[in-house]
């Protein structure tokens, strides 16, 4: 499937309302991938304004969810889509939400960048955060390529995105581990309070590597045709591999 | 709307297909209660067995997800639905991705239970095993009046559900307070595990709840034809308190 294919429609409504579907998830990606940029400069420099900015950044991003449900709407109830046009709809549904839990489970971690810089607590020097940190240059990674992948009708980057969240579910042990490890020390209620908060903030990162990941497995519904949730991990690879040759 | 709506169609295969779609839904929505019933019993009266079941059941929901999205495939493939079966096919796409997503943490919440059961750790001692009890029981009423308000096409029942939600963020609250008081007085590695294991799963617990509520606010878009995501409390108040008068 390429995506010409959404410009052979006898009808030039339909086709314009596809294309402006298509847009608009991409629009809605790319305010998650700035939401999740900013973040990733905020716990780098430790900046307040950018941890906020990327936090007010959600509001959009949920108008965007139900404004992508309205087009889809739209475009099922006046047009006959044909089967590859509604694959495309299903997906934008699936992708939508997908992109709406990644934009609250970044709030949840521009709230700890927020608190840190804010109050004297220095995150910074926590195990944990080299891990945060790592997470959430992965989740910008993975969501780049995944929305790459959709914008080009392109599923070879796909099995790079899997094998990304493979190594993060490692990442996110190692994170728990020392978090444990500072909890066992931690001998005020403040340090408690901060390590939970930091434990929070490195499983919402580790949601949002999994949404990535959706998002990837959709890109290949919608080029391949072919549901892989439900595939055991070697056909899926192979189906992957396969589309790599 | 109501049911009949769905029985008014021409095209017999239409009234057919959706009619399964209906039930697909309601089947699904039905293993996931069971799914909880069974580990609010697991947790009850600390049963390995039915903690290991409601966790094996998480294979069947994930695949009747894949099923309703095949459903809805064919249907939108095929006819030509109308704009109140167009919202019983999207909607449905959308209760059963939360379904799923409840399903997912509601095995997280089993594995603790099993957890307890296989080694000497008794959880019932522990401060936020109430508060994890009282989240679990709120999800199944909440997901039940969910479900018998999609049955009957009527949102009466989605109010009590906001409010329960609400409710449940508070016992949230007390229940990580609890967890990090323990936390803080936790003398040993396994202690620190053990309570960042409650975490997670009131967590888990708390999530279940949310998306008992999206699947609520699901029922008023296939009913009323209304988006409610993007209605502040007070409007969203008045439209549930409009139906019921």
């Amino acid at each position: 499937m390429n995506r010409d294919e959404f410009n052979t429609h006898i009808s030039g409504q339909l086709n314009r309302n596809l294309e402006a579907l298509f847009n608009q998830v991409l629009e809605m990606g790319g305010l998650v991938e700035q939401q999740l940029n900013d973040l990733n400069r905020a716990l780098e420099n430790n900046d307040y304004a950018l941890a906020h900015s990327a936090m007010l950044l959600d509001k959009t991003i949920n108008k965007e969810e139900i404004e992508i449900d309205r087009l889809c709407a739209n475009v099922l109830a006046r047009q006959q889509p044909t089967a590859s046009d509604l694959r495309l709809i299903v997906m934008a549904i699936r992708v939508a939400i997908d992109l709406e839990r990644m934009g609250d489970e970044a709030v949840k971690i521009a709230k700890l960048a927020m608190e840190q810089c804010s109050t004297n607590r220095d995150c910074t020097q926590m195990p944990a955060y080299g891990y945060l940190r790592q997470l959430m240059q992965a989740s910008s990674e993975m969501i780049q390529k995944s929305l790459n992948g959709f914008s080009r009708l392109d599923i070879s980057d796909v099995m790079s995105v899997y094998r990304e969240e493979e190594q993060m579910d490692e990442v996110l042990k190692q994170a728990m581990a020392a978090i444990q490890q500072e909890l066992l020390a931690a001998d005020s209620a403040d340090k408690v309070d901060l390590q939970v908060r930091m434990l929070m903030a490195v499983r919402a990162a580790e949601r949002i590597t999994d949404h990535a990941l959706n998002i990837g497995e959709s890109v290949v519904y919608l080029v391949k045709g072919k549901d892989i949730r439900d595939l055991d991990e070697e056909a899926m690879r192979q189906l992957l591999e396969d589309n790599a040759r």
